[in-house]
């Protein structure tokens, strides 16, 4: 076992390597390649804003010395992030933007790039660093075909989860389930991310910062839906990782489904158990982004929620709101509860990191 | 002033009184009138569920004696809710349904049926019971029309807040400043109700359990959308009273914000303060529904909020869901902090109430 400064082996649960669509092209089959080569196609989005930092949505510091974006070259990932944190293990979460599931369109060529991303992470980064582990992309909205692409790369050693990102279908919803008995049989977690942002009746959010506040909303959303739609009980082995929208909002959220749980379960009567219950069983969170917490807060915050086994640290390595394993937790936590956080939690999740 | 068995003067800060559209018939002008007597006319709405409760949305045991629906009649209110409890004052809040805010056409006719609620609550409440005040109620989406609503109303002794739904458009946006610049004129405050559930890319969530659960969400929304648009710097005196989605969400939320303000703020160079020191000074929280919170929750969430002055009582009657007085708050706190949740907070709040 690896050591960080602090003496526990970290295990980093949010790690955005950066894929382009050139670099893409000898993983992907004709049709598709040409239409990048010949058609310069790209996603179009119409967001109307962008990340509003120096370097947009990275680090400054992060952005290769030879000029190419951050996160696109593993050894100065592992010099810069894997070495000098001395991390044990770290989840890679990828960085194609938009994903293979937010394409509404062309489902086709969006599976493609599924396969032709996964094929480019296991050759490139699985297989070259021992730490690092992956997540399985799939193109969501053709969910036959995106089991097909579970099939052929999930039982990869170093494939940990499938990447489900949020769309306009809730995750409670039957369409997702072949989905969800793929991950069960291969092993793999779900890590769920928001994709694009929450919108109001259709409408972008006025601000970045809006957006960027309300992102622990649109999880909210998917975890009231999947659990009151009875998803855990029909899938008892279904695991989710959720990303990137930290875990400070699970104490109201536990507590709120208890709450209606106890006044309305009537209405579902397939949910058997708590649904806080059902979340200490199911899911864990990963810690970025994380709230300047004093001691005391968090304290709070997990005794509330009932369990300190449900987060696990992440840094979102290289993006600009990227939490250092050094400072981003209060300094004086006990030991027992760091290494939780930094380390067993995320071991405990992920079968295939022992 | 009149004291419940606590020995406080209890203010209730959300009371639904009940109307139907007949009950406004002697307020409408022609031809208004006539759509409802000669064409039967309602609102359609294609809701897939409705409150899973014996009595649909109400206590069965609210039902007036006579076979009325619950909150119809004064006499019968009294008896069970203010009487009963000994309120010193009661803030109504309304149950026509759906309001005339969520019509989404023919504006006119909605502007019409405000106007005929209004008379009706003056009439019939807040001249019949020193104990009752009431909200403005408008048709929100012709803001000139509104306007000229809450100037006709506003300055009703016993009205003191306008009650402005949530609907398609966000509140920090220009449209509904001029609705925030009567309220100021008029001293009125704003009190924040969910109207139709949040819906997930136009789509209805599946269960009622799941839109009731995810109500606060419509709150967080809309409260980070104001703070973002400089609402507040630029009306310096409008207050939000946030009826009806509980208070356990606001530590994520003034937390989250405030992480969201340290990094992000040269995106929002108008906003000046930290968001939670606004929700302080701007905000309350009506604390139905409440969830079973033991002492030691409550406590530990007021420290997060860094106040207990932004939290007021709240029965809802008579809903199904309704909050005893005697029973909703774990029952050995403090004297002074269950004055200021019982009866204080909310004085501060409305200056009419003194």
């Amino acid at each position: 076992m690896s050591t960080t400064k602090k003496g526990i082996g970290l295990i980093d649960t949010d790690i955005h390597e950066r894929v382009s669509y050139k670099d893409l092209l000898p993983y992907l089959e004709q049709p598709w390649r040409r239409y990048i080569t010949d058609c310069n196609w790209t996603q179009e989005k119409h967001m109307p804003y962008t990340q509003p930092a120096v370097a947009g949505v990275d680090r400054a510091d992060a952005r290769v010395p030879d000029g190419r974006p951050a996160g696109s070259d593993l050894g100065f990932m592992q010099e810069q992030l894997l070495d000098e944190c001395g991390h044990e293990y770290g989840i890679l979460t990828g960085a194609l933007d938009p994903s293979p599931s937010s394409m509404h369109g062309w489902y086709e060529m969006a599976t493609a790039l599924a396969s032709a991303y996964n094929d480019w992470q296991i050759e490139n980064w699985l297989e070259k660093d021992p730490r690092l582990y992956g997540s399985v992309h799939i193109a969501a909205q053709d969910p036959k075909a995106a089991v097909r692409e579970i099939e052929r790369v999930g039982d990869h050693p170093k494939m940990v989860q499938i990447l489900l990102p949020i769309d306009d279908i809730l995750w409670g919803d039957p369409f997702y389930h072949p989905i969800y008995e793929a991950a069960e049989k291969h092993q793999l977690m779900i890590g769920m991310h928001h994709n694009e942002p929450p919108v109001h009746f259709g409408k972008w959010p006025r601000y970045f910062i809006e957006w960027h506040t309300l992102i622990p909303t649109a999880h909210m959303n998917q975890v009231t839906n999947m659990i009151f739609s009875g998803v855990f009980e029909k899938f008892n082995n279904l695991k989710l990782m959720m990303i990137e929208g930290g875990f400070t909002y699970a104490p109201f959220l536990m507590r709120k489904m208890d709450q209606q749980y106890k006044d309305l379960r009537h209405e579902v009567p397939w949910v058997k158990r708590m649904p806080s219950d059902i979340v200490r069983e199911h899911l864990c969170f990963t810690t970025q982004p994380l709230e300047e917490l004093r001691q005391w807060e968090l304290m709070q915050m997990l005794e509330q929620m009932g369990s300190d086994e449900i987060i696990a640290f992440s840094t979102d390595y290289p993006h600009w709101d990227y939490d250092s394993p050094e400072r981003a937790l209060p300094p004086r936590l006990d030991e027992e509860l760091k290494r939780n956080i930094f380390s067993e939690n995320a071991r405990r999740f992920y079968p295939k990191l022992r």
